[in-house]
């Protein structure tokens, strides 16, 4: 019943890898007109959508309970049981995961908050605290829904109602509200509410053995502890990730419990939520893709504070398995709407990805926390490959419209929404976006790992010693890039400085003297280890070539296709830049293909052009079908960054080009 | 509000074709096993699977009424109203179109009675038979629905409820049943319900002005009026025909006067069931596949018997669109399950492909009646193309298990099913299949006709005097097709022998002279007009090469792809012939394909084999995207007509091969 104990101690003197948080970074460039949209616009435009949405009726104690507003009877059953309605009429509802949608806004509003004062905006935030503080019960206990909706069945089912999953959101949103205002009254509320959950789950005989079917709350309980120091949250964290999948399993006993055959579970595996067997014993990536990313988001932190080999081996297994047959060249993941997950290995269709915003933001919460163990490549260029496709491509460029699903192929139907009934996307893309100068470094004893190349400063901590790293670079259009340290005083530390796997052609240069990269390269990062001095300045150099990319033979949808890459950034092809039928264009081998700035295009990118085959269609006439193939013709296209597809006049785009 | 005139007048001077009824032909070689799988095995099939259904409880007056079991809560909507019921449990039901489905039972059942005795079965039928002629009212009436499930709501949604639909599929039961047995029990009571049927609906102020939101009246009102020499019901086919679609719209009116609101119909358009506007307007095909099929063939009945050039010139531009823009190779069409139809121009995906068999089969029923109007190859290539592809791939060898969507590509999940919550498939292939005989031929004044080639014997009518033709061919595995001719005195007509389009070489001798095809030849087909003795004999060779065809580069589906055919005859290749991932194979251009006729596979086939390239896997490892071009193999191929697919172990399926 009990969980195994885990066997490595957290003695070992092996160093741990801790973001920076938010306010430690200042973004320019690329990321900061990013930072700067969600600031602008996506931070207000997510609190409006709540209170459009009415979860704050929901949650307000001074005001009437409203009624209970899910139409199920539209909603597939997979959506009663995910807990994602799609129902066909009225924004307004009440769900059991609002919580969750409130804690991410108050999450990326807090950040922006930190980006640009807006009075308004920060009233509003608060308003929206106190109304959680003064719902707040006595015992801690903090849920809208099971207080306001569905009094008298708190902790009934974990498997499906995603009440520790709107816990964790919300301790998310009150470290980051912390950090950036200083604010601390939400921080501790759900301190409150985090002692409280202590004393429900545990090892103890007289604690209940349970675990989220939504994981979430693993991840931020890490996140509590390191920000109050309270080691309880950090074991807390541990005991989910111990106890999930043990037998007798949880979710039988639940569903019994209340009176249900565990059987007739919806999704019929608990794949679904990762609950099929011990975590340590997983070896395949499956299920629902968000639980997933968030599962092994929290089982690196685990291995990291613990230093828990038997969860890295476990965890590389899985890195291997996604890595290998299950990722979208993108970084989408999950390519089934059913199970809004996973299916067969290389079984990544472009028309019909579902690839959820939210997995490839989470793919880069988990990337990023398997760096916290060290840095390596290994895991940083995936981080790099989801952040800059699959994860911005859900949000336009203003900052106002969202995707959901990120496909690979389209007709020109699937354009960003204003809003979904389901709002988990734009909150967690915009908290993503407004942190990332979180992703971009990783700080631990005498060394600071550089992840993520941006214009940017950075206020760093090695030893309490801060250190001052400015980066001056057009990346991603531009591969140059320079980095300037700034430290009180002489300090000896390690500058690790990713080199990313798709680079052919690096070069790196401390003070001016070329560094032997080959020589001092670890894990695909060039460690720079000795006493820097202010105004010691590195400069990196990466060569941004234009690649071609095959997948997999086995993955049937791409087969004989190719996609064109260029540093971090996969292409496609969009009609407004190429008014022909897509899938009429093939790209020879050996076409030259040209990339070019365009100052003006799409708030300024580099763009990919190439002379190509066309089929020609003037000699079909009324024909359908014929022996004569079709006659080629050479046709000029252009390919522009996949995230930035759909923000100008919807039609047909395509990542995956025939080959020729 | 009444319909406009025909322009044309019935008393031109045109030939009319019809085709003969199934005692007038014999067949043998390749048909005569197929029907003899319908005689022995399908149609008991369809009589057990009625009556498990629960058909005959609904039917029979002596048993009580059973209770509405319709699980509407389980079906789609789309499922309620196109009445295609897609529960999930028990077969058991009550259904609006069951009376339709007995109906294609009983027409199923009279071909296979011709063809072999079967005093069970026959019994089985009388039975049946009896039922209904014991449940007509007085008035002539006959639903098993709106007589026992639903009383007193006849006539008022015609719409949505089949009620004349399931009429004309027991008037085509009728006419078989006797036609085949002589029996004219059910023949009489049909001929009393479209007696009151025609009471009922006219362009006389008291009738009503509607027709069948489901048509197929239309061509069974055809049937019966040239089976009994009435002309009234030919009548109402054309009013049914030139009454569809004219404003004031009568589904608008009859759902008012239901109570309902007429913009709230399920499917949004009346393209749904074609009547979006008047027929002779149509040059667009559009909505349910079958329904639009089905409404063609009453046309072009109508056309050829009304000499209604008028309907000639929209069935014309309808041939087109389907021809040139819809038609999938296998000849199946209706790509989508949402309206189990018409998309839009060049959609025509594969792997998902709807293509119902009924579809087939239906189009197979519009091209026969197109031939009605003379012999043409334009509508014989693609009734041949239908029929040997995407109808009979509808149907297991040995005629017990059935496919209603017949995809062009499968990961070997797709598998024909022993029975289907809507059974309107399998009687409908195998009415076809067992009165395929009468697809061969068309009999004119002065002349015959012969579309389809098939070892076979017919006893046709010229003017009174019967002309027996006897074909002795291995067709569609070989080519040489002999017909000898056999009269009680010498005969003058013209005997129109159909050149195939995708045949590139074709020699005809008549008693061993050579006679100049170009010179004899007309729309396709060799005229030989002469005086005819018995013993005459004729050789046709048509060459069957093996093609690869190609689809219009606007089929993004199919784009640089290629699929193999050889005569009539699609292929695909199944992974039982081929251990490897499909998709991963691709054809070269210059690839020899050699045809081989294989005795013991598949009740013996001709397979094609080639040598092929394929994307190498051994050197990928663990990667799953690269730089460099997946390194090729050469494999062994071997391909097998389309429509035998499936009757080996399941697996991988694939009509469109990668070129190369």
């Amino acid at each position: 019943m009990t969980a195994e104990p885990a066997p490595a101690s957290r003695e070992a003197p092996r160093a741990r890898f801790r973001p920076p948080a938010v306010p430690q970074v200042d973004v320019r460039g690329f990321w900061g007109s990013r930072v700067d949209a969600v600031a602008d616009k996506t931070a207000d435009i997510l609190y409006e959508r709540c209170v459009e949405a009415g979860m704050l009726d929901q949650l307000d104690p001074d005001r009437p309970v409203p009624e209970l507003r899910i139409p199920f009877m539209s909603m597939s059953p997979a959506a009663v049981t995910s807990g994602k309605p799609t129902f066909t009429s009225g924004t307004v509802t009440t769900q059991m995961f609002w919580d969750s949608d409130l804690g991410k806004t108050i999450e990326t509003a807090a950040y922006s908050l930190y980006r640009k004062k807006n009075p308004e905006l920060e009233a509003k935030i608060d308003a929206v605290i106190d109304m959680f503080a003064k719902l707040q019960q006595p015992d801690g206990y903090l849920s809208s829904w099971y207080q306001r909706m569905q009094p008298g069945l708190r902790w009934t089912n974990l498997r499906d109602c995603h009440e520790l999953y709107c816990a964790g959101h919300l301790i998310e949103g009150a470290v980051a509200y912390y950090q950036a205002t200083g604010k601390r009254k939400l921080l501790d509320v759900m301190a409150r509410y985090a002692d409280h959950i202590d004393t429900m789950f545990g090892p103890e005989p007289e604690k209940k053995k349970g675990y989220c079917g939504h994981e979430e709350i693993e991840l931020a309980l890490v996140k509590l502890a390191r920000v109050t120091g309270n080691d309880r949250y950090m074991k807390l964290a541990k005991y989910f990730i111990d106890q999930r999948g043990q037998q007798p399993h949880y979710f039988d006993e639940e569903a019994l419990a209340r009176g249900s055959d565990p059987s007739k579970f919806h999704f019929g595996t608990y794949e679904y939520n990762q609950s099929h067997k011990p975590v340590r014993e997983q070896d395949k990536v499956v299920g629902h893709a968000v639980r997933a990313m968030y599962l092994y988001s929290g089982m690196a932190d685990v291995a990291t504070e613990f230093h828990d080999d038997t969860l890295r081996v476990a965890l590389d297994k899985l890195w291997d398995d996604l890595n290998s047959k299950q990722l979208y060249v993108t970084g989408g993941l999950g390519p089934s709407d059913a199970n809004e997950g996973f299916t067969a290995d290389y079984d990544l269709p472009n028309e019909t990805a579902y690839a959820e915003t939210c997995a490839a933001v989470a793919l880069a919460f988990w990337a990023n926390r398997m760096l916290g163990m060290g840095p390596n490549r290994r895991y940083a260029d995936v981080m790099e490959q989801a952040i800059y496709n699959g994860a911005i491509s859900g949000i336009s460029l203003d900052g106002s419209l969202f995707f959901y699903e990120n496909p690979l192929e389209s007709r020109g139907h699937h354009n960003r929404w204003k809003w979904h009934r389901c709002p988990c996307c734009p909150p967690n893309l915009g908290r993503m976006i407004a942190s990332i100068g979180s992703y971009m470094y990783g700080q631990a004893e005498g060394e600071i790992a550089v992840h993520l190349y941006g214009d940017s400063t950075a206020r760093l901590d090695i030893g309490g010693k801060e250190v001052r790293l400015t980066q001056t670079t057009r990346y991603p259009w531009d591969g140059a890039i320079g980095i300037t340290v700034d430290v009180d005083a002489p300090t000896r530390f390690a500058l690790s400085l990713r080199i990313p796997g798709w680079c052919r052609k690096a070069s790196l240069k401390v003070n001016g003297e070329a560094v032997d990269l080959q020589a001092v390269t670890i894990d695909g990062y060039a460690r720079l280890d000795r006493e820097w001095k202010a105004g010691d300045s590195v400069a990196l150099d990466l060569e941004l070539a234009v690649e071609r990319i095959h997948a997999h033979p086995e993955v049937r949808q791409d087969a004989g296709r190719v996609t064109l890459k260029r540093g971090p950034l996969v292409y496609c092809l969009e009609a407004v830049d190429n008014p022909i039928s897509l899938n009429r264009v093939a790209l020879p081998s050996d076409a030259p293909v040209d990339a070019r700035y365009e100052d003006g295009l799409l708030g300024g990118v580099v763009t990919l052009s190439a002379k190509a085959k066309a089929d020609a269609t003037a000699d079909w006439g009324g024909t359908l079908y014929r022996t004569e193939p079709p006659k080629s013709e050479e046709v000029a296209i252009k390919a522009v960054p996949y995230f930035v597809w759909d923000n100008r006049e919807p039609g047909e785009m395509l990542v995956w080009l025939r080959g020729g």
